[in-house]
């Protein structure tokens, strides 16, 4: 009886991933991820939690202790920020340029806080004079926004929105999933008090923890709480009773069972990244967008990101006329490819194609390109003895 | 620069990991989450979804449509279960003896619900009649208990309480993390409302993911709320949208990116669950519990949880006179072989061995109990030299 009830093995194709995200991760990250297992209170893993807190630190760029993998995706890191960030009767102001936005303040809403939202079109980034505006208007105590908009592609300088924040006493922080080890980021310099980024984009890592650092303002407006957060899996207290609270000892109370292939994978992503070099890193990306770039133009295709706010990890191009979209995209993967279709208002407009971690090389942005050429010609055909037959 | 930053390689010992779990994977799966990634709206991963739910569906003997992996560890799928069931002004009745009840207990307050709890000491069960009085004197919407309580090893007797709590018209759900996969258990034939375990114990996977199933007297208490849920990320109506709300449509709505290399993980441990047929993993189980016991009490050992109360996938054993129970188990350790210590109150007072997965094999078994008894003697002879040194 056991056996018909049990599904098929497991067979997936191999796929060149060029949407938004997932990559492809490291080869080298796939193969950590089988080592030994061992408990999650071995001092073996006590000491790799420290290295991995470590190695996060150096990677955001900042000396913050509370910097670890929650034990959930990248949109589990940055709802862990915001429920422990706001509670009931809080008020904050969210940036929203697409659906990341959208859903962070979707996120922060959820805490039964008060969200004022600033809203910037599809491919735009908000002027930061709108936040100064609205802050000195009726202060906040958090300012959320997301440093890249994977839906337009649109990258938001976050400086200027630090400046106004601070000087309206607002505890800020920044949705950094489609930018963290991809594009210039450095939490300290830049004064964020919090930030969240997922495995599977600049980390080169597979989807499956959400990497945050929180700094010691908005720690301390944790300590200050009303009210417990409503989450007990994503309480900042509790896990940092697991992770360390102070830093100072090795002693470490239960909360729940970290999951240690997952942490062997992002320790060697972490590892990759600080081993290449931040610098080194953030460049490799640059040559793979300014390539991907000059590719798609080179095709005729017109970047739907105006130039001025495109970044190195997600690029987003109009459709050209003469082809079906899905088809090119499904003849695309068909050839083992893939890449990301507009979400929402973009939904059959624009393509997304992401540069970023594993896959920001120049012979995989090469395949790429070649592949996206054969297929939009292919669907031209298509489409032309299509029309021709109407 | 970038070098000196870098954490050094990981090196994880090799161990026999025979605490309350993590357990040792299955080989065959952390082969399968090195399989070629693809994206989490790829058709192939659509399908292997639903083959996912479909198995997992099998392995709990549910027809239950909303039966998936939550991307979390197993404490964030009963999260995910409570948040949804409960909120502000509801009341629940939460089973408590021992660390886990207290958690679930814990879980549902967060909600802003009213909590009533019942009571019974470290290795008892709780007396059904509780419930019946409790649920008599006031009703509740759902009723929550520990199947397994992982800190004593006491197994709770399930019929009775959902008889109970039929009828007096409450929902009712189990935290299945330390028997699904390893001791009979039966969501339909018991009438169970929801359930949530875990990957790193009987199932034989690494942690990282929420195995939950959720009946359709539950989802409609689901869409009665008056609230939204304080959480975005574990909010089953927004995660059945990608998950195929009514199992009856390929078309999938972006929620959060899947962990796909985890989901490839849990594929394959629910395949060889399935494979091996649920009546012959349970009866594997239970020899491997006996063998345990048998050699324990062979040593001289006493085990903690009476005899009526044991089950086969926790033994929690008395620590012998004669010991100190850490440095046993640092011995142990050191001999590649973890097992764990007691929780709270039994905290110094038991060990708990977990004869889970993977590891519920004779060789394995004996293997443990053979490093056990020459930890113990070595450990004897330190204590009477230090004894007769006082």
């Amino acid at each position: 009886m056991g056996t018909t009830l049990a599904p098929p093995p497991l067979n997936p194709p191999e796929r060149l991933l060029m949407g938004p995200g997932p990559s492809n991760p490291d080869p080298r990250v796939l193969e950590a991820m089988t080592k030994n297992p061992v408990g999650h209170l071995d001092p073996y893993f006590v000491d790799l939690m420290d290295e991995t807190m470590g190695a996060l630190r150096n990677v955001y760029r900042t000396t913050n202790h509370h910097t670890i993998p929650i034990s959930g995706t990248g949109s589990a890191g940055l709802e862990t920020i915001l429920v422990n960030l706001l509670e009931a009767g809080d008020s904050a102001v969210v940036g929203v340029n697409g659906y990341f936005g959208n859903r962070l303040a979707e996120l922060a809403r959820r805490t039964g806080a008060d969200v004022r939202v600033i809203e910037a079109a599809p491919g735009e980034i908000a002027d930061p004079a709108e936040y100064e505006k609205l802050l000195a208007d009726r202060p906040a105590k958090l300012v959320a926004f997301v440093h890249v908009e994977t839906t337009t592609g649109a990258c938001q300088p976050i400086a200027p929105i630090v400046e106004s924040a601070k000087r309206h006493g607002a505890l800020v922080m920044a949705d950094c999933v489609t930018s963290l080890a991809g594009i210039p980021l450095d939490i300290d310099a830049l004064g964020l008090d919090a930030a969240g980024s997922c495995t599977q984009k600049g980390l080169g890592a597979p989807a499956g923890l959400g990497p945050i650092t929180v700094g010691p303002r908005a720690m301390e407006a944790v300590a200050n709480r009303k009210t417990k957060p409503a989450t007990w899996y994503f309480d900042l207290s509790l896990l940092f009773q697991y992770w360390g609270g102070d830093g100072a000892t090795k002693k470490r109370a239960f909360h729940h069972t970290a999951p240690i292939q997952s942490i062997y994978g992002i320790h060697e992503a972490l590892r990759l990244v600080l081993e290449e070099g931040l610098d080194a890193r953030w460049a490799r990306h640059q040559a793979a967008h300014e390539q991907l770039v000059t590719g798609l133009e080179g095709m005729g295709l017109a970047m739907f990101t105006p130039a001025a706010n495109q970044c190195a990890t997600i690029n987003v191009v109009g459709v050209p006329d003469g082809v079906d979209e899905l088809r090119v995209r499904n003849r695309l993967l068909s050839m083992g490819v893939e890449m990301g279709g507009g979400l929402g208002v973009l939904a059959g407009k624009v393509w997304r194609v992401g540069t970023m971690g594993y896959n920001a090389q120049p012979a995989r942005v090469e395949k790429f390109l070649g592949a996206l050429d054969e297929a939009i010609v292919e669907e031209r055909k298509v489409f032309e003895s299509y029309e021709g037959r109407r």
